[in-house]
C-alpha cells in the first residue's frame, strides 16, 4: 500500500510540466513523512478515540501511540501496528489527492500548512465519523464506504476543488475563450505511477477486509481488477467518441477512476456489477475532465475528476447495486447519500476557508515570476533533468 | 505478479524509440484491462471447462464467471478467485510478448483485434491442453510446465514471431546488406523493467505453486532467482566473446531468458541445475538475437529470442534434467517435444494466418509516413517527452 | 526485498550525471547476479558454518548449497531456502552500497573483481560474527544488529570510503578552493529509488523478524516507517537552517539514513525513540555530506554519509535508547562499540589494501579521456538517452 505514495509522485509530475517536476515529487515525498508522524502524535487517536465517543461527531483520546493492552481490532484477528500503520498511509494519501491539483503554482510551506490541517483535524474527523465508531457509523442503516471512495479520495477531491478555485488557474491555460494544453512532460512516468496505484490499490482494498478471509480477500482483488479495467475501456470509448483521439492519458485517468469507484464497496459487488462501475466512473472521468476545463477549473492531473467525482459516484453505488441495497433497499441509499454530503458540507467550506485564510495570511500561491521560471529553481534552486541526450 | 504488466511496459518502451513510447505504453496498459475482462467473460471458462471435457482438444463451460459451490482448486486450498485472477495475468502475459516483437509499426486497432483473439480464443485453448485438463495433461507421462514456458512464453513468441514477418522489418532497419542499430532511448526504463519482471516473476512462479507449501515456494523462489542470475552471467560472456562489448542491453534480456527457461520447471531443478538452464539461456538469448537479426526478422525488443527460444529451451530441460526427467526417463522427453511441437503447430499457423487476414481487410502496418513520424504524434496525437532540460 | 536492488539502481543513476548511467545500471543490475550465485556456491557456507565453529572468528562448512535435513532455522519457523535468498540478498546490498560512492570512473572489470571479494569473502566473514554463531553474537551480552545497520550498510559504508579514497574525486568536482556541483540527472529517477528502498525496507526488516510472529512484525514496520518520515524531516530541516535551501536530494538521503540507522534496533525500540532515531539520522546525513565535501571526499550520491555514519549510529543507539539498553544499561553499549569498531577494523584496511593492490595490477581508474567522455560510450559503446524531445 505505501507503494501508492510512489504512484501518486510519479503520476503527478509525469502529467506537469518538468519545470516543476523536483517541487511535486518534494511535495509527495514529504507527505507521506508528515502524515506518519502526525498520525503517531494524535492523529490515530481522533480517529480512533474509542467506545467512549461511540456515534457522535468529534472524540479524541489523547496524544502519543501505544498498543492497546486488549487490541481494539482483536475480533479482526488484525494487530494494532499493522492498522495503525495502514490508517496513517490513508490519511497521507488524501492529502496527496490535493498535491496534484495544485500543482505548478502553490507556495510549498502554504501547502506543508494545509497538509497538516488536513491529515491532522479534517481527515481523521472524517475517518471517525465512518471508521472510527462516529454517528455515521452507527446510524440504523449505516453508511457503508468499505475502503475509502468517501473517506480518503471524496476528502482528498472536495479539498483539491477548494484549493484549485482560491489559487485561480496556472498563468496561460486559459487565453481569451481558448483552452491552451500545458501537456504532462513524461507519458512513461505517468503510466508507471498509474500501474504502481492499480497495484498498491490491491493492497489498499484487498488489506481492507481487515481478516484473514482469504476468499473475500480474492474477491475483492477481482473486483478492483475488473473495475480498473473497464475504467481503462470507458474512458477509451468515452474519449474516442468526444474527442476522436486514442488518448492514453485519458485511459490511465479512466483506470484510477474505476479503481476509486469500486473502493467504497469493493467486497459488495460481484464481477458484473464491479464491470458497470468501471465502465461508468471511464466515462465519467473524461466528462468531468471536459466540464472542468470548461468551467475553467484548471486542475493538471485531472485529480478532482478521478478523486471526487468517481468517488462521489462509487459511493452512491453501494445504495443502488451489489448486496447492501439488495438487503436494505433504498434505506442504503439514503444512508449512502448522507455520508456524501456530510462529508462535502463538512469538507469544502472547511478546506476553503482554510485556502482563503492561508492565502490572506502567508500567501498561497507564487509569484508569477516563480511560476513562470518553474518552482525548481526559483524555490529549490535545481533543475529536475541533466540528460546528456543523443539522437 | 500484476507488476510483470508495469515491467513489460517499461522495457518494450524503453528498448524502442521515443517517438513510438506513447504508443507502447497505451497498448501495454489496455491489454491488461482486455485480458481480465475477456476472462471473466468466455476466457476462463473456455481454459477450465471442467470435467467432462477431461483429456480433450477444446471445451467450453460457458459465459460469465463465478465462483463454484465447491471450488476447482478446493484440493489445492486455494481460492477460486485468486486463481481466477492469476491465469488472466497470464493470458494477458501472452499477449504483451507479442506486443514488444510488432512495436513501432502495427496499426494500433489492428493490434487490439489480435489481441481479442490470441487472449480470447488461442491462448484459452493451448492452456486448457496442458494446465485445464486437455490432452497434454493427461497423456500417460503428462506434458510438464510448470508455469508457462510453452504454455505461456512460447504462445507470446510464435505469435510474436508471426506477426513480425507478416509485418516486415521496420524502415531503416535492413539497408542495402548492413544491419542498423535503431537504439532504445531509454536504459534507465529498459531497466525498471528487468528488475520489475524479475520480482513479478517471484509472483509468478511462486504462486504457481499453487498450496500452501511454503518449503517448495522458497525453493521455487531460489530456482527462479539463480536461473535469472545465471542468465545475466551467460549473456554477458556471449555477448563479450562474440561482440567484445560489455553489452547491458544483453545482460538484461539475459535475465529474462534465464526467467523464461526456468519457468517451466522451477519446483523441480536442484540448484546446480537452475544455474546451468541459466547460462544457457542467456547464451541463447545473445546467439537468438544475432540470427534473427541476420535472417532479417526485425524483432525490436528481442521478445522471439527471449520468449520462444528459451521457453523452448526451458521446456525441453524439463525432458533430461531435475526430478521428472529422473523418474520418467526417456519418456518424459517425448512428451515435452509432443507438448512444444503441438503448441508450435497450432499456434504459429493460426497467428499466421491471422495477421494475414488482418492485413488483408483493416490492414496492419501503418503508413510509412506515420512510421517516419512516430506513432506518438501521428496516432495518438501527442508526444511522450516534453522535458526541460538542462546541460 | 529484492525490489531494493532497483532501488538503488534508480537511485544511483538519477543522482550521477545521464554520461555514466547505463554504467550504473549495468554494475547494479550485474551485482545481484553475483552476490546470489556465490551464495550458492561458497558464501552462504562462509556465513552460516553451523554449529562446529561457534563463537569463532571464521568457519566454512563446504561448497555448494543444499537444504539440511533438520532445518537451522527451523526453530524460528521459517524454511531454509527464503532464509538463503534473504541473506544472498544481503550480501549483495552491501556491496551495492559500494557502487554509487565510486561511480563515474571505476574501471568496470576491477569493480566486479572488488565485488567479487567483498560478497564472497569479507562480508559472509562478518555476517558469520554477528549472525552465524561468531563471537560477536556469543559475547556475554551480545552485539546486536537486528538487520544489518553494522553487518550491511557499515560494512557498505567502510569499503565506499576505502574505494572513494584509493579513487580519488572525480575531474572537476575540487577545483582550486572551490567545490563544484555536480548535479545528477533525473529527480525522478531518484525519488523512485528512495520510495522502492523504503518499500523494500519493510521486506528487510520486516522479513528479518524470521518468524511467524505478526505482532512483531508490525510493529517493526511502524519504527520503520517512522524513523524514514523523522528522517525526511530532519534532513529538510538541516540543510534549511545549513543552506538556505529547500532541498529534495537531501531529504531523499535524510529517509535513507533513518532506514540505516532503525535497522540495527528496529525491533527493540518504540514510537517515540524510532522518531528520535530518524530526526538524528536526518540530520546527520546533512552533516555529513557537508563534511566529506570539505574533506575533498567525493561521494556522488552520499552513500558513505547514509550508510556509514547511520549505521554506526544507529548501531551505538541500541546501546543507550530501547529494550536492550534497559534491559543490559552500559553493557549493552560496550557489546555494541565491540562490533562497530572490530567491524570498521576488520573492513576498512582490508579493502582499503584490496583497492590498492588492484589499482597497482590491473588498475582502478579508467582514463581521463574515458571519464570526460563518459563511461556509457567510452566503456560500453552506447548512450543511456536518445529522447526525441518536444518543448
Amino acid at each position: 500500500m505505501f507503494i501508492m505514495h510512489l504512484g501518486f509522485a510519479t503520476i503527478e509530475s509525469g502529467l506537469s510540466r518538468s519545470k516543476n517536476t523536483t517541487n511535486i515529487l518534494f511535495k509527495n515525498t514529504i507527505i507521506p513523512a508528515i502524515g506518519i508522524l502526525i498520525f503517531s502524535l494524535w492523529g490515530y487517536n481522533l480517529m480512533y478515540p474509542g467506545n467512549l465517543f461511540e456515534g457522535s461527531f468529534i472524540g479524541f483520546s489523547g496524544f502519543g501511540i501505544a498498543a492497546p493492552e486488549v487490541s481494539y481490532n482483536e475480533q479482526r484477528n488484525y494487530t494494532f501496528w499493522s492498522f495503525f500503520l495502514f490508517q496513517a498511509m490513508f490519511a497521507a494519501t488524501a492529502t496527496t489527492i490535493v498535491s496534484g491539483a495544485v500543482a505548478e503554482r502553490i507556495k510549498i510551506w502554504s501547502f506543508i500548512l494545509f497538509s497538516f490541517f488536513l491529515v491532522g483535524i479534517i481527515y481523521p474527523i472524517i475517518g471517525f465519523w465512518t471508521w472510527g465508531g462516529g454517528f455515521l457509523q452507527k446510524m440504523n442503516v449505516h453508511f457503508y464506504d468499505f475502503a475509502g471512495s468517501t473517506v480518503v479520495h471524496s476528502v482528498g477531491g472536495w479539498s483539491a476543488l477548494a484549493g484549485v478555485i482560491v489559487l485561480g488557474p496556472r498563468i496561460g491555460k486559459y487565453v481569451d475563450n481558448r483552452i491552451i494544453p500545458l501537456p504532462g512532460h513524461s507519458m512513461p512516468l505517468a503510466t508507471v505511477g498509474v500501474f504502481l496505484l492499480w497495484f498498491g490499490w490491491f493492497g489498499f482494498n484487498g488489506g481492507s477486509v481487515l481478516s484473514a478471509n482469504p476468499k473475500l480477500v480474492s474477491l475483492v482483488l477481482v473486483t478492483t481488477c475488473l473495475s480498473a479495467s473497464a475504467g481503462a475501456i470507458g474512458a477509451l470509448t468515452t474519449s474516442f467518441i468526444t474527442t476522436r483521439t486514442i488518448d492514453h492519458s485519458m485511459v490511465l485517468n479512466g483506470i484510477l477512476g474505476g479503481l476509486v469507484a469500486i473502493t467504497a464497496g469493493a467486497d459488495k459487488m460481484n464481477p458484473s456489477e464491479a464491470i458497470i462501475i468501471g465502465l461508468t466512473s471511464g466515462t465519467l472521468v473524461v466528462l468531468a475532465v471536459l466540464l472542468f476545463d470548461k468551467l475553467r477549473i484548471d486542475d493538471p492531473v485531472g485529480a478532482i475528476s478521478v478523486h471526487l467525482i468517481c468517488g462521489i459516484f462509487g459511493t452512491l453505488a453501494v445504495g443502488f447495486m451489489g448486496d447492501l441495497a439488495e438487503i436494505n433497499g433504498a434505506r442504503q441509499l439514503v444512508s449512502q447519500l448522507i455520508g456524501i454530503t456530510s462529508t462535502g458540507v463538512f469538507v469544502f467550506p472547511l478546506t476553503y476557508l482554510l485556502f482563503i485564510i492561508i492565502d490572506k495570511t502567508i500567501g498561497l500561491r507564487v509569484t508569477a515570476k516563480e511560476e513562470l521560471e518553474g518552482l525548481d529553481v526559483s524555490i529549490h534552486g535545481m533543475r529536475a533533468y541533466h540528460i546528456d541526450n543523443a539522437k
